[in-house]
């Protein structure tokens, strides 16, 4: 990596682009701001669209580019997000989470990998291939960056209908996931869909002393926990009537190929630090991962959390869940399949609500079979001799699906991510050879795109 | 009240002497020296003991006072409390909780009842009835009060025992309670114990993307709702093997007793705003409140509970828990009989310790028939023509039961609080009109103790 490309990057990270919290809203402006230089110097031309004022509330920038090639060459899509998950020092960093550190070849930051340094890598790959390509032998290149995906892309897909034409592409690149194990390439197949909202439980009107009414007031955090325990069943599978219904099983091929591309129990439990026993017992894990959905909570909240004890029982109790959907289920109705469970099952005296739900994004499947992926095959083979294998995430870009449909592109998501980067929790980190990795794919994949 | 008085009062609710926090012990020392002076004042000999070192922490300081009386008079014991709940204003307080505002009639400040309020008002009333008492024909009065109350009283409970020839006394007087509805007085002729520890759950060794990992890492916040779910059955009783083993019924006199002094459904759902329906389904409140043990979630907390959302799986979660005990269990066995449930409960993948378990104590019930209970219903009506009902509350004062087997005396704990002063909670408060009841009747008794 060149001094000025790790400049660049530096300058990138410290961007305290939160996307999903209002206070970080300059921040995540002067991000775009920054990327929007970035890529004018790059010769490309940008707009930044701002996303229309919803519920009171301004959304970040998206950072729309596009360096027009040789008439009938290719359309590249390139679609990445400069947005980060929150992290603070009390989480657990031991370094401050916005300021890049670098560690045996390591860049420890929030964003380092998740997707500021993948999507930065990336494209300067692209770039260094434009610049070496021969006078009107380029192809056009579009770029998409958005400032929210870490909490849904609610402005880019609600834009996305309106920028059809612009984003017209034939293949779009994705550099946002994660490589195999000791970084062999993988081009994922298919990503899980993901939807998310706030539970909250209200029952006494304040905090009560619990010996005066203990027997007397019903407790919320008592009734979250039955609630929360009853989406699952105890063999680990969901428990919510209709959840399951329609899903697409995985063909043999897809579970040959997926369970290619698979950790075994023994490197997650290194990984992890605990038994990956996760989702529905008796289930491989590349399955349960894959093709398998999740209700997942995110965290629960109520009463007394610090020191010695305070006997009370709590007002009131949150929590944040999460769903992870595989082919065959639509977001809206498995949302409605989860309502109606928690309202049928809320403990007496105990009154719910359903707060913030996403309107969350349905899963994607590739087709193994196209051309594309014959060509991307090829190029990863010639970086890294064993080849690639194939994947499907369990993990979600929601808006992978509907910049799809407007761009009428294939997506060839291949990332360069590997699980000791910590994505979304703290320390997160990326290796210098990751990113030349990244940075070499970009190159490879514009040379090849004429 | 007079002036001089009210500004006693104040002085004293003005500590910020949170028994429980280490950070506070200064605050609770200044507040045990304030009452050391008072009690000087009021004609007492006063020793500040100082609880020995334990596991490195220094407890509050615990005021013993006496004041001779005449040889051959009775000896009165008053037991009171200086520590108060922990009070931060986010936690809904309209005022600052350590200053005391005064509104329609009632003193809005943490402590302005529980229990500084109730034993200075008492004390005020000793003190008066002593001034004015004929020469040589005074009761002698002891006087103890702690800084660990509301958080289990340890440092009393184990000097206690060399305390007896000092605490040796014929009744000892407690005004820490609620009078019933109506401010009508009320004989407590029984408490629940107590007990309470922290339980903590470890899953993966760090906060984990929810969509990588979600399917293979098992979720700490979701192995403590199931944890936690499990100590009820669906009808709201404990389901914890052991735990009610060798309980005593109470008996048809107590029940028709508490029954007379018990507030009805719709006062309690006016009072805590949603429907009385803790405890266990099909029995009357009065029994589950006074006659059942309950076990109660204090606080959950697990991963991300900020805006928006955070798609994680929580490395870790906690709980608080406390537990109210009734006659015939014993505190020892009945932790042991929930830890072993917890410990056979705790679902695959994830580790539990449980921290800060605290001795506990069990339960105080005494006998309706005693003659100083014949005296104190005399009194009672004396100052209400109504006269008392006897009730078996629903809290504990762990450290009664000690005092009451190394003193010697029969305890009589008539208290003057409401409902509505919140105890525990945000804007706790406690009125004039309580504060006369509680002066009169500490000088009605010391008169009375000849």
């Amino acid at each position: 990596m060149t001094e000025e490309t790790k400049k660049e990057y530096f300058e990138l990270l410290g961007f305290e682009s939160v996307g999903a919290d209002p206070a970080k809203l300059k921040d995540c402006a002067d991000c775009a701001m920054w990327w929007k230089r970035w890529l004018q110097a790059a010769g490309f031309e940008v707009e930044l669209a701002m996303p229309p004022i919803k519920d009171g509330k301004a959304a970040p920038p998206i950072v729309l580019a596009e360096r027009k090639g040789t008439e009938g060459t290719s359309r590249m899509l390139v679609y990445g997000h400069y947005d980060v998950q929150p992290a603070k020092v009390e989480d657990g960093w031991h370094t401050p989470p916005f300021e890049p550190v670098v560690k045996n070849g390591r860049v420890y930051c929030r964003g380092a990998n998740d997707d500021k340094g993948q999507s930065f890598a990336f494209l300067c790959g692209v770039k260094a291939a434009l610049e070496n390509m021969p006078e009107g032998n380029a192809p056009t290149v579009k770029v998409v960056l958005e400032g929210q995906e870490e909490s849904g892309s609610a402005a880019l897909m609600a834009m996305a209908p309106e920028l059809r034409k612009r984003l017209a592409a034939d293949a779009m690149f994705v550099c946002d996931t994660s490589a195999a194990a000791g970084l062999q390439p993988a081009i994922v197949a298919g990503l899980r869909g993901v939807s998310h909202f706030t539970l909250r439980l209200k029952g006494p009107n304040r905090d009560l002393h619990s010996g005066e009414y203990g027997g007397i007031a019903p407790n919320p955090a008592q009734a979250m926990a039955e609630l929360v325990a009853s989406l699952h069943t105890p063999d680990g599978s969901i428990a919510v009537e209709g959840f399951l219904d329609g899903i697409e099983k995985p063909t043999e091929e897809e579970l040959r190929l997926a369970n290619e591309g698979a950790a075994d129990e023994k490197a997650y439990e290194a990984d992890i630090g605990c038994k990956p026993c996760g989702g529905e017992k008796g289930k491989p894990i590349v399955e349960r991962n894959s093709f398998e959905p999740t209700i997942e909570v995110n965290g629960i909240h109520s009463g007394y959390g610090g020191d010695g004890s305070k006997t009370i029982i709590p007002a009131e109790a949150i929590a944040k869940i999460s769903m992870r959907l595989v082919a065959g289920q639509s977001p809206a109705k498995v949302f409605a399949d989860v309502k109606r469970h928690l309202e049928a099952h809320v403990p007496d005296g105990i009154s719910l609500t359903v707060e913030g739900a996403a309107e969350g994004a349905g899963a994607l499947k590739l087709s193994v079979s196209s051309p594309l992926f014959r060509l991307a095959e090829s190029l990863l083979r010639e970086m890294d001799p064993r080849g690639a294998v194939y994947q499907w995430d369990g993990a979600s870009i929601p808006v992978i699906s509907v910049l799809k449909d407007v761009s009428g592109a294939t997506p060839l998501i291949v990332g360069w991510g590997q699980a000791e980067d910590k994505i979304h929790s703290p320390d997160e980190s990326y290796s210098f050879a990751q990113f030349e990795k990244a940075e070499e794919w970009g190159r490879l994949v514009t040379e090849n795109m004429i």
